[in-house]
Formats: structure tokens, sequence, C-alpha cells
């Protein structure tokens, strides 16, 4: 089975941001705010823009289940205040609920959480509860920098985090730590900031120890960094040697069995170098389709997100077993993700 | 000839640090100022701190020449104003250029600029000229992240810093793209501000023409981004794919004419990615001796920051002739850095 731990509904049927609009506008005009049941969407809308689009290339590019998280760009928490994003992460999370419902083979969904700049992030754990226990969320995507691009919020080993940490490690959920839309200027929101978040993210996982040891407190949590880590494999090297003057340990031996990359790098050269340097038991499969990068590489014919090509083709070429190669594409997956390793064993699968 | 185009004195006589720490203090307490003709120091301290480490690594590494510039996390222009900027990097600059006076085989000066946070670029130029025409310079450093940490500067291809790209472009000297420290505590200066700001840069340049087409109007401006393009080379089907959503030229025919990555990648894995995926008449040897990463990898038992290893290896791999190799070393250098090739020239070089 293959399984995309990494896909978010970039899709979404055309009420969904207009009642986004109207939520923004009413920050300004409160006379033209939604109604706060949410947008009025039916199954079929769903459906016709589930099928038209992520279903219709899992089918063609073979991948049986996606974990399915509201759009990342669109959480864009800077705006508004709390009971803003409180609302409208609400009402995303409901929706991709309803996808994994439709579709009860093909997803499973992710949670986006309410947060909002400045604001403590112990608020997030109500969310995290209905989104997990009720919504049937087998994942949550934390976000690093709710400003958008300021990063003013403390680091993620952070005493504040600890609540969502305790939260993830009692519902045994793993997070994603994916940021939003860039507000700043300087920063391109797929072509930097989503790529700097991940770098930033590892390393200050990576020195955890001087702010707090996040992973001695919390040994059981496990946390997604997307986009094949950022720049980190690319850089082995350094953050091996950073770790080392740190005086912190080789994080191929501890840090990553807390932490885990997934497979979104777009050519055969960048997943190569992923799955040379990283243990692969760290490795997800994934592939953000349809997101960032929808088009078809010249050189190769193919969807430069076709990221299973990119897997299946470095597995050949290093002769790996079908069991190391289900490792990277499902079973690695269904541990780190037990919520979702039950859903597909009450499927029989 | 091995040319290290990315060095800087990190390993400075005592009295400059003490003159900075007077500086800083003076800007509360302006009792303490230092001179401001800058620190005693003596070619005696300066041989001593070269010899004892640069030189006797660049010896042992078989690297002829280093493009020698102050230390990048101490440009920190995010202290004080315009005027400590001013004053500090008048008196950094005028050290480099003695260390390539007392060593002119061995090393040539590249420049800090005065930048401050909020500051027009413009106000770097009389510095630019100063450090090229009567220091000898053959580069300069442009932080694109005055702020350290903070990114509230408009992206390179805003017209405010279109002084400085003129300057460059007259002058016919390149410019590396390199951030200072950060004083933000979700970054860590190395770990991810120095990639960070790589990934940054670069992505900034392939939007070029939705601010204003940089490389059209400086046809000839050469930009080094260093740290291997950070997280560039990694995610180069990314980059290729948003600059086909954006409407833009592949970077690998059109941008890299412009622009150059250097080889501080600290790991085999990386640099073969590096040299596979992007055109080798825009890298450049580099290793950033003595800087972030300066221990010993065990898996090796080489210096992570020895890349002339990581460089040879690939070029032995992969058959590349001698000139081939030659212009990752050497040949890219002189071209990139015309003013470094006329003194190399001088030398009988």
């Amino acid at each position: 089975m293959i399984i995309d731990i990494h896909g978010h509904y970039t899709t979404a049927p055309a009420p969904l941001g207009e009642w986004r609009d109207a939520q923004v506008a009413a920050l300004t005009d409160p006379s033209v705010a939604p109604d706060p049941a949410g947008p009025q969407i039916s199954d079929a809308q769903i459906r016709e823009t589930i099928e038209a689009n992520q279903l219709r290339q899992m089918d063609e590019r073979g991948i049986d289940l996606t974990v399915f998280s509201p759009r990342a760009s669109f959480m864009a928490h800077h705006i508004g205040d709390l009971s803003t994003s409180t609302e409208w992460a609400r009402i995303c999370n409901d929706l991709c609920a309803r996808v994994a419902e439709l579709y009860p083979t093909r997803f499973a969904a992710g949670a986006m959480l309410p947060q909002s700049p400045g604001v403590d992030p112990a608020t997030t754990v109500a969310e995290i509860d209905r989104a997990v226990t009720e919504l049937g969320a087998v994942a949550v995507n934390v976000n690093p920098d709710p400003s958008g691009g300021h990063w003013d919020s403390p680091p993620l080993t952070d005493r504040s985090w600890y609540p969502v940490w305790e939260k993830l490690s009692e519902l045994d959920v793993p997070a994603m730590i994916h940021v939003s839309t860039s507000c700043n200027p300087a920063f391109h929101t797929t072509g930097a900031h989503y790529l700097n978040a991940d770098t930033t993210a590892f390393m200050q996982l990576l020195t955890g120890d001087l702010t707090g040891d996040l992973f001695g407190d919390f040994p059981d949590l496990r946390l997604v960094i997307p986009h094949g880590g950022g720049a980190v494999p690319y850089h082995w090297g350094r953050f091996r040697g950073l770790a080392q003057a740190l005086g912190r340990p080789d994080p191929t031996e501890t840090l990553m069995k807390n932490v885990f990359f997934d497979t979104c790098v777009y050519h055969q050269p960048g997943i190569d170098l992923l799955l040379d340097v990283v243990p692969h038991s760290s490795v997800l499969f994934a592939s953000e389709m349809i997101g960032a990068v929808r088009g078809i590489d010249p050189d190769t014919g193919h969807h430069f997100d076709d990221t299973r090509r990119y897997v299946e083709t470095y597995a050949a070429r290093n002769a790996l077993t079908e069991a190391e190669l289900a490792a990277l594409t499902e079973t690695n997956a269904r541990r780190v993700y037990p919520r979702l390793d039950q859903r597909l064993t009450a499927q029989g699968r």
C-alpha cells in the first residue's frame, strides 16, 4: 500500500474561500460577517473537487491513501485574532473530516490548529482534542510561525509549547511542522518560507537541550518535518558537525527517532540524497499533491511532484527489498501515525 | 591552483573584539567609546592568528588562496545605527586588507558593508568604492537582512538596492549574499539563519521580474550565494517547477549565468548533488574554513569543512578532465572575480 502522508485540500469548493473572504472582510466591517456555522458545501461539491483532482491523480500514480489536511497557505494564522483562527480551523477541519468520511479508504483527516500570533499555544489543545477524538484526525499541523514570516514565536522547544506536545503524546498523534503563507515580502511562500521553516524547526529541535530537552520530556512525541526536511539532508554534514560542536549526539542516532522527513522533494537527485543520508526509518512517503508545484518537468515528461517515481527508482537502483520499500511507503507511516494504522486495520488492510 | 572564495577572519586578534565591545558599550555609555582610529593590532599579531589557523589549514589542504572577508557573524549590522556600522566596517575591512598585504599570494580581501536596519542601501556605496579602489578588495559581502533575523528589508530586487548593484557593476566586482548573526531566538545563526538567507535570496532573484528585472537591468552583475545555495540544489526540481509556474525561464538556463553557488557543503552526498544538478560554470570552490563547523567527521576522519576532498572525489568518480576540475577550483573564480584574476596575473600566476 502507498500512503501519502502530506496532502492538503487545495481544491476546496468555492464557498469555503467565499466564507473566508467574508470572515476577513468582517474584521473591519462586522456587518458582512459570514454564517458562524460555516459555508454551505454539499457532498456533491466535495466529490467533484476531489475526484477531478486529488483522487484522479492518486489513481494515476497508484497512491492508495492520503493524509489530508486543510490547505496550508490558507491557514493564514496571522489574520485576525484567536477567535478568527478558532472559527476558521473548526470549519476547515470539519471539511477535511468530511472528505475522509466520503472516501474512508482513500483519505484520512489531518487537522490545522487555531493558532494566532502572540497567543499561548495552549489555546489550541481543545481543537486538537476535538479534531482527533470527534473528527478522527490522525495528525495535526503545527505552525511554528503563526505570524506568517515575522518569526516572533518562541522556538518549538520552549515551555509554552508543552501543552501541545503533552496533548499529542496523550492522544498518540504526530504533528507535522508546517508554516502557512508568508506575509513578509522577503519570503516567497512556497519557494522560501516553507523550506526555511523546515530548516529552522530542525535546528530548534537539534539545539533542544539549550532551552529544555524536548524529547527527553516527551520521548514518544513524533514530529514530521515536511518538504524533505528543508535544507537539512543536503547539509547533513553541517548539522552533524554543529551537533558535535554543541555537545549534542549525532542526529542520525538520536534526533531521528522522534523526527521524520517526508519525500516532498521534486527531482530524482534530491530523493537520492535524502535516502542516502537519512535513516530510512525516519522517511515517510509524501508528494503534497496538489500543491506548490503542479507542472510537468520537461526533462522527464512527468509531474515534478510525482515523487513515487523517484522513490521507486531509488529502490530499484539500490536493490531495496520489498519490505524496505514498504517501510518508506507504508509501514513507517503506520508506525508514526498509529490512529491511521488503526483505521486501516479496521478496514482489514 | 585552488582558490577558496569564502573565508572570514574568524580568528582576528583579541584587540578587535575588545574594540567592538567598547563600541557596543558606548551606545549606552559614550564615555567608554574606543579610539575611532580603531584597535592597535600589530603585524605580528596578524601573522600569529593567520599562520596558526587559516594558513596552516590551507597548507594542509592544498588551498593556494582564500578570498578573506570580515567575520560574518560579527558584522552584526543590527547593532547601533549607520554610524556604528560605518566605523565597524571600515576597521574590519582595513584589517582584512592588511592580511592580504601581508600574504599577497595567499589571501585577497573581501569587504563587509556598513549596513544598518531600515537605512537606504545607497549609503554603502562609498565603502564599496573605498574597499575596492583603495584597499584592493576583490568582492563584497551584502547582507540581505541587516536586522539579524527579522527580515524587514525589501527583497534584493527592490529598487532601493540598485545603487549597490550599479556600483558593483561599474567596479566589476561580485557580491556574496551573506547574513550575519541572528538575534531572533527562532533562528540558530549557522544552522538556520545562514541557510534560510541563501534560499530566500535565491527565490527573491528567481521572482525578480515581479518586482523589477534585476539581471535585465544589470546583465553583468554576479551574485554568489554561499553554503552551497542553501536549500536550493536539494530542491532544484521545486525551483524549476516554481519558475515554470511563475512564467520564468528555467533557472538552469538563465539565472545561473548571474548567480553562483559555493561548495560549502560539508559531506560527500551534498557536494555530489550540487555538482549533479547545478551547471559547473556556476559553482565556485569554497570551504568557509575556519567557520561554523570546525570538527572532524568521525565517519571519515577528516574535517567536515575540508570540502576539497569532496570536490576531488566527485571529479574522480565522474572522470572530470583537469580543465573541468580547474573550472570549479580556479577558473570560474577568476572569471567571476576579475580583480582577483588581475591580482593573480600580476603575480605571474
